[in-house]
C-alpha cells in the first residue's frame, strides 16, 4: 500500500487544479471544477477558500495522535514496541524518536468528512474512529511489507526487518483488532455501522493486496486494464472511501450521503494511485528518492504500463517484448519512452483527471455547500498534485 | 494453537472425572467435583445429568455451520476458496469435501454458555457470535501455521502449503475482519460488548503466539514455569474464556457472571493444555498419530518439560543437559523417563486437576443451578479427558 509522503508543490504530472476557488452552483458544474485552469494551474498550492491541505493535515494529526498513542499503549509490551517503532515514535532500541508516521491522510479524511457534514461537534466525536482507520491502514502496511519483502518504509527499515516476520505479522493482527475494538467500545450510535464498514473494507484491502501480488506474477500480456484498475480501487481507493464514509456516519449522515462520500474517496484514491504510478516512471529521481525507471526495471505492472501494453499500438508490442525478457542495465530510458509512445502517460493523466471529476461530482452530491466541501476538495487535490 | 481432535474415551493421562453426576450444593463442594472417583473414574464417558459433550458439540456444529458458511460466502472468490479449504469444506481443487473443521469447541462454548444463563432463546441469538468466535480461532490457525511452518492441520496439508504464505496470511486477516464485522452488523444489544471482548482477546492470542515462539527460541534454563503458564493462558485459555463470556453476554448476564464464565473457560483451557502436553510426551503413538517423544526430540518447552527443568531435582540437571545438545536418535525413551523422574508428569496432572477445580468453582459462581451448568461442565470434562 502506498504512503502519502508528499509536498504540496505543484508539478506537471499532477491532475490540473480546479479552475475556480468557488464551488459552482449550476447544473453540471462539478465537471467544470476539474477543467484545467488557463496557464496550467498557477496560483497558491491547494488554497481553496482558505482550505489549506497541509494545515488540515497538521490539525488532524494533532487530534488523532493522542487517540492512536492511547490505543497502542494498551498493547502488551512486545507488540507495543513494534507498533511504536512502526509509527515512528520510537527507534528500534525503544528510545523516543522524532516521529514520522506519514501524512495521516486517512484519519484526516475521517475528520474532514465529519466536519463537512456535521461541523466541529461531529469532528470531535469522530476522533476515535479516525484513529481506528489509521490503525487499519498501518496493520495493512505491516503485513504488506512482510509479503512484498519491502525493506524500507518512511525512510526507515521496515518493522519485519527489525523485529522479524512473525512478530510483524502478529503486531499487524493486533492493530486490526485494536482498530475494530476501538469502535466496538465507542458508545456513539454511529459506531456499529462504522465498524461494519471498516471490517468490510479490511476484506477489500486484503483482496486488493492478493490481486496485486497475483497480477505481478502473471505474464504482462495476460493482464487487463480493468483488472489493474479494480486492484487499485480495492488496494488504495477502498480505505480512502471508507475513511470518508466513517466520518459521514459520525456526522449522522444518511445512507445516500455516506455512499456518495465513499465514492468520492474511492475516486480520489484512484486518481492518487494513477498519479503515483506516473511519478514512479516520470518522476524526478531527486524528488522521489528512487532511481529513474526503477518500477520499469522491476517490471512492475503499474497502471500506465498496463495501459501501454494494452494500447494495440506498435509501441505496445515493443514494450511487451521488453517486459518479457530480463532487465538489461541502462534500458530504463528507452522503456520510459516506449510507455510514453504507447500512450501510457497520457492515458494515466486523462484517467486521473476523469477520476477527480467523478470525485468532485460525488462530493457535490454529499456536500452541496461549497464552503463545507472545501476541506475534502483540498485534500483530494493535495494527494493528486504531488511531485514525489 | 491446538486443535481439539479428540475422542471421549477415558484415559490415564486425563483429569480424574468428577465423582458425582450431581452438582454439590454445600460449601467447598466445587473442589469435591474434581476428586478422583474410586476406581479411577469408571462409568460412561462425559455423561453428567444427561449432558453428553459429543451430542452438545454435534448440535452446536449444526447451528453454527450455516452462519459460518454464510460469512465465508461473502468473501471475494480467491479468499473464499482458501477459507473453504481450511474449514475442510473443499479440496484444494475446489471440489466439495466431506469436511473436518475440527470439533468446534469454541462456538459450542458460546452456545452452551448462552443456554446455561438464558436458555434456548439466548442460544438462538448467540449463533452468529459463535460463528464469529470460530472465525477468530481459524484466523489464528491460518497465521500460526505460517509462522510455525506447520505442514499439517486436521490431517490435511495446511493452507499456506497449498495456496502460498501470502494468501494464507491475507485469508487469515480477512477472517478476523469477517468475525468482528459479523458482530458489528448484529443489532443485538450484547453485540458491542461481545465485539470489544473478542477484539481484546485477539490481542491476547497474538501475544500468546509471540510469547510461544519467543520461549521456544530461549535456552531451556532461562524459561520459568510462570512464563509458560502465562503463555498457555494467553494462547489457549483466553479464547475459551472469551467464548464463554460472549455466550453469557448474549444471555444478558451481568458483569460478574460474564467474568466468572470467562475465568471458567480460561481455567478449563489451561487444564486442556496441560493434558495436551502430557499426551504429547506420554500419549499412545497409535492414538496421537505422532511418533512417541516427538515433542521431546523437537526440544519443545511444553509445560511438563519446564516443570521438570525447574524442579531442582538431579533429574532436572540431566534433562537440561539433554535439552542443550542436539537430538540423538533413540534417546526419546530416556528423555521421557527423565521428565517423569523430575516430576513433570505428576506436576502437570496435579496442575490440570487444580485448574479444573478452579474452573468448576468459577462455573458454580456463574451458574449456581447444576442442571443449567451441566453442559459447560461436560465440555470442560471432555477437553481434559482425551486420549489423543
Amino acid at each position: 500500500m502506498v504512503e502519502f509522503m508528499t509536498e504540496t508543490t505543484r508539478r506537471p504530472a499532477g491532475v490540473p487544479r480546479p479552475a475556480g476557488a468557488r464551488w459552482p452552483t449550476g447544473p453540471g458544474s462539478a465537471e467544470a471544477l476539474v477543467r484545467p485552469a488557463a496557464g496550467g494551474g498557477t496560483g497558491g498550492p491547494a488554497a481553496l477558500d482558505g482550505h489549506d491541505a497541509t494545515v488540515i493535515l497538521e490539525r488532524s494529526r494533532a487530534s488523532v495522535e493522542p487517540e492512536l498513542r492511547a490505543a497502542v499503549a494498551s498493547l502488551p509490551a512486545s507488540m507495543r514496541r513494534i507498533a511504536r517503532y512502526h509509527f515512528g515514535w520510537e527507534h528500534a532500541d525503544g528510545s523516543p524518536a522524532a516521529g514520522n508516521g506519514g501524512k495521516a491522510i486517512r484519519p484526516t479524511l475521517v475528520l474532514t468528512a465529519a466536519t463537512a457534514l456535521g461541523g466541529p461537534p461531529a469532528r470531535a466525536v469522530a476522533a476515535r474512529a479516525a484513529a481506528a482507520v489509521e490503525l487499519v491502514h498501518n496493520f495493512t502496511l505491516l503485513h504488506d511489507d512482510v509479503m512484498d519483502r519491502d525493506a524500507t518504509r518512511r525512510h526507515r527499515p521496515t518493522a519485519w526487518t527489525v523485529f522479524g516476520e512473525n512478530d510483524a505479522i502478529l503486531a499487524g493482527d493486533a492493530l486490526q483488532a485494536l482498530a475494530l475494538g476501538l469502535l466496538a467500545e465507542n458508545p456513539h450510535p454511529a459506531s456499529p455501522a462504522a465498524a461494519a464498514r471498516l471490517a468490510a473494507c479490511v476484506v477489500e484491502l486484503c483482496e486488493g493486496q492478493r490481486a496485486d501480488t497475483a497480477l505481478e506474477r502473471r505474464a504482462p500480456g495476460e493482464v487487463t486494464l480493468a483488472e489493474v484498475l479494480a486492484m487499485a480501487e480495492a488496494k488504495t481507493g477502498a480505505l480512502l472511501g471508507c475513511a470518508c464514509a466513517v466520518g459521514a456516519l459520525y456526522a449522522g449522515a444518511g445512507e445516500e450521503e455516506v455512499g456518495a462520500l465513499d465514492a468520492f474517496g474511492r475516486q480520489a484514491g484512484l486518481a492518487f494511485q494513477l498519479i503515483d504510478d506516473v511519478i514512479g516512471i516520470w518522476g524526478d529521481p531527486a524528488r522521489t528518492g528512487k532511481p529513474a525507471g526503477a518500477d520499469l526495471a522491476a517490471r512492475k505492472k503499474s497502471l500506465p504500463v498496463v495501459a501501454a501494453l494494452t494500447s494495440g499500438t506498435p509501441a505496445a508490442a515493443e514494450l511487451a517484448e521488453l517486459y518479457a525478457r530480463p532487465h538489461q542495465e541502462g534500458e530504463e530510458e528507452r522503456m520510459t519512452l516506449v510507455v510514453e509512445r504507447a500512450g501510457g502517460r497520457d492515458w494515466a493523466q486523462a484517467q486521473a483527471a476523469d477520476r477527480m471529476a467523478r470525485a468532485v461530482d460525488d462530493l457535490a452530491r454529499a456536500v452541496p455547500d461549497p464552503a463545507n466541501a472545501g476541506g475534502l476538495l483540498a485534500l483530494a487535490e493535495f494527494v493528486t498534485r504531488r511531485t514525489s
